[in-house]
């Protein structure tokens, strides 16, 4: 079974928009061993719709759509597959349910232009949408199109991937018979060029059907080990040979063989030991409290943080002493540690965390460059303080988040050697 | 002139990589007055290739080609086109000489499969390639094609950045006669079925060559106007003219009509009038503060953030009363309203913003589901405090954006109002 995905939308081609929606949907599609031979984006214009639809059906098992089911005009993909298949709409009970209970949630009516989002194609298998209103729809195109499957789904990020998740891969997992794993394993602290020299041998010598993959990131590079084949015990083995053999030989940098953030896996070490946590920022600026909030649950360990970015703020809030801004200057070790040990005193938490750096454009100078962050952290039980200097280059965003990943990877050592 | 886009690579099929390359050359293309018809992804097979050319040749007068012109894979495209043209390869001088100066730099040698990539299609007018190694090429495609462009180019971004902005747009420029704006215009608060109805009879009244596209993101939806044609001024009219209809319409909703972000909107409203802000979170875990603090020069009125993830650092870090957290619970208006006095007494901020709700997806009760927050803002000069209470849909992830992104709407209106 091979699929094509076709991306429906004007801000695609204008370039407003990068096609994410085609990455996700292809990542999931070979997680249950079917290909993607071509990823197209089309205009919001029937005649074009209907005949990339029937290129793609013509080539294609399985043709992914999305884009184009909104409630707005710009949203013709219905009518285009109306057209090719000939075929009217009929009114899905479930999504409209759905539709009504959602605007009654939020205590609205439910108006005409949404009610027409619970019209399906006819004969279609509708697709719940669990974040969102209009319908997706699963559809066998028969005979002219050699019964291939026709998938209509929201272009709405969150909605879709909800809907491959819940209804589409399951229904598309059990026509495959290729089996497929991939197995991610996350590092940091190390370049793309430096961990291919130190796994070169590894690479030269993958068994028949995996494949070896670089995803760089802000931070560092993540590996992605998948392996295609027909017996899965074959596939699950030399998957696993592989990322042990990577493990074995990095495994300083190698933070997860799973697909978790480092946040995350921050979270759960705190948890199994009962730890909690606290931070104090200047110049990421709320991120990493942000970063470390962002995991459900995190609210059992993380217990505060203070987003310092006046010298004023950073004496008032964390006692950090006005001499010691006034001799080092703001963007120093020594503010760094005074801050996470003010944190530590402040906040009663296990551990703390501090940044200050300079996120750019501006502030620079040639001692402390732009990118420049200084950062600390504080251990309650130990009372020692632990504290880097490191340079970014990036604009400022792209510096801030670097800034935290520093912050977050040093916690992370930290954790694991304690 | 019309174009498409085609990127050859395996990485995008996978879903390994993004396809930001083809977003870029859209853009580029829209600001000369081409306008892409289709975005094509294939895979680095050379059969598939030379259909996917074949196909886009038959209906574009221009081709942009991405990937498999680099140094470590094999050249596939320039084979496929080949195959596709009819043609042969020809040493260009000045490829040979680019590629010679860069490996001298570096001091090495230029190997036999360096040497390669100064190889160029017959007839090729030749892009340099100030970036790398690899030789781009804009060729006439013959009769067969009705003399359409195929421009090659690899497929490293800051590579074929360089190369459409110093030889391919320039190149194309002299050859379009169109012209085409676009306007974005950035909404809050205002769905994307509620705001289409709003404005209806603009959207069935656009002028001929303007085009209205919603744009949906995590926290409400964004317009495009486009507008294309010969005449410049004309253009500029017509498109102006739309937009001003919308604003006119829709103004309580829209905070720019132009590529800004609301945090850099906030931003620029507090640096006009001289105040400073704080902001006390509790749901949103710094999210605010960070928002706020990416915008460069921010630290000119940010001044503080407390992130009071604990109830016992609501009350130590910012005074909210034990009784009042006891009473009404952690998530209320009077402990939002609290939180928010709390922060501008601590920090002296003109404004403070507090936020404290449940982002899930535990921690949800009947009165009291996931999704739903409390909010505040007060105001130092007026001393009047402004609470409100949301409740919005989606995971963690999304409920603290659209937390976030409430309480900077918020903010907005306060300072629009003041």
């Amino acid at each position: 079974m091979r699929a094509e995905i076709v991306s429906v939308g004007d801000e695609l081609l204008k370039g407003q928009r990068v096609n994410t929606n085609a990455a996700f949907m292809a990542v999931a599609l070979s997680g249950i061993g079917v290909p993607v031979g071509r990823i197209v984006s089309c205009p919001d214009i029937e005649e074009e719709m209907v005949s990339v639809f029937a290129e793609s059906l013509e080539r294609a098992d399985i043709v992914l759509v999305t884009g184009g089911l909104g409630p707005t005009r710009d949203d013709r993909t219905r009518k285009a597959v109306q057209q090719l298949l000939h075929r009217g709409l009929e009114m899905s009970k479930d999504a409209y349910e759905n539709l009504a209970g959602r605007m009654k949630k939020r205590g609205l009516e439910l108006s005409a232009s949404l009610r027409d989002q619970a019209m399906v194609i006819e004969g279609s298998h509708v697709i719940a949408n669990t974040k969102g209103t209009a319908a997706g729809m699963i559809i066998r195109c028969g005979e002219r199109f050699y019964d291939h499957y026709l998938v209509l789904m929201p272009g709405v990020p969150s909605e879709m991937q909800a809907m491959m998740e819940l209804t589409v891969i399951p229904y598309f997992a059990s026509l495959s018979s290729l089996v497929i794993r991939h197995t991610p394993v996350k590092t940091l602290g190390i370049g793309e060029s430096t961990l291919a020299e130190m796994i070169v041998d590894i690479e030269n010598h993958l068994p028949e059907g995996t494949t070896l993959a670089y995803l760089p990131h802000a931070a560092g590079v993540n590996l992605m080990i998948t392996t295609l084949g027909q017996d899965e015990d074959a596939v699950d083995r030399d998957n696993r040979n592989v990322v042990d053999a990577i493990v074995e030989r990095a495994s300083k940098y190698i933070y997860s063989t799973s697909e978790v953030t480092l946040e995350a896996t921050i979270g759960a070490m705190l948890l199994a030991t009962g730890k909690s946590i606290a931070v104090a920022e200047s110049c990421t600026g709320g991120l990493v409290a942000s970063r470390l909030t962002d995991v459900p649950g995190s609210s059992s360990y993380f217990l505060q943080g203070f987003v310092v970015y006046s010298n004023q703020a950073k004496q008032k809030s964390l006692g950090v002493p006005k001499e010691l801004i006034e001799s080092f200057g703001a963007v120093s070790e020594e503010v760094a540690r005074a801050m996470a040990t003010g944190c530590l005193e402040k906040s009663g938490a296990d551990y703390a965390v501090s940044t200050t750096g300079i996120a750019g454009p501006g502030g620079g100078t040639a001692e402390k460059p732009v990118g420049m962050i200084c950062l600390a952290i504080a251990n309650k039980r130990s009372g020692s303080v632990l504290s880097k200097t490191l340079f970014m280059q990036g604009d400022r965003e792209r510096n801030k988040l670097r800034f935290s990943e520093a912050a977050l990877r040093e916690l992370w050592e930290c954790l694991r050697n304690k």
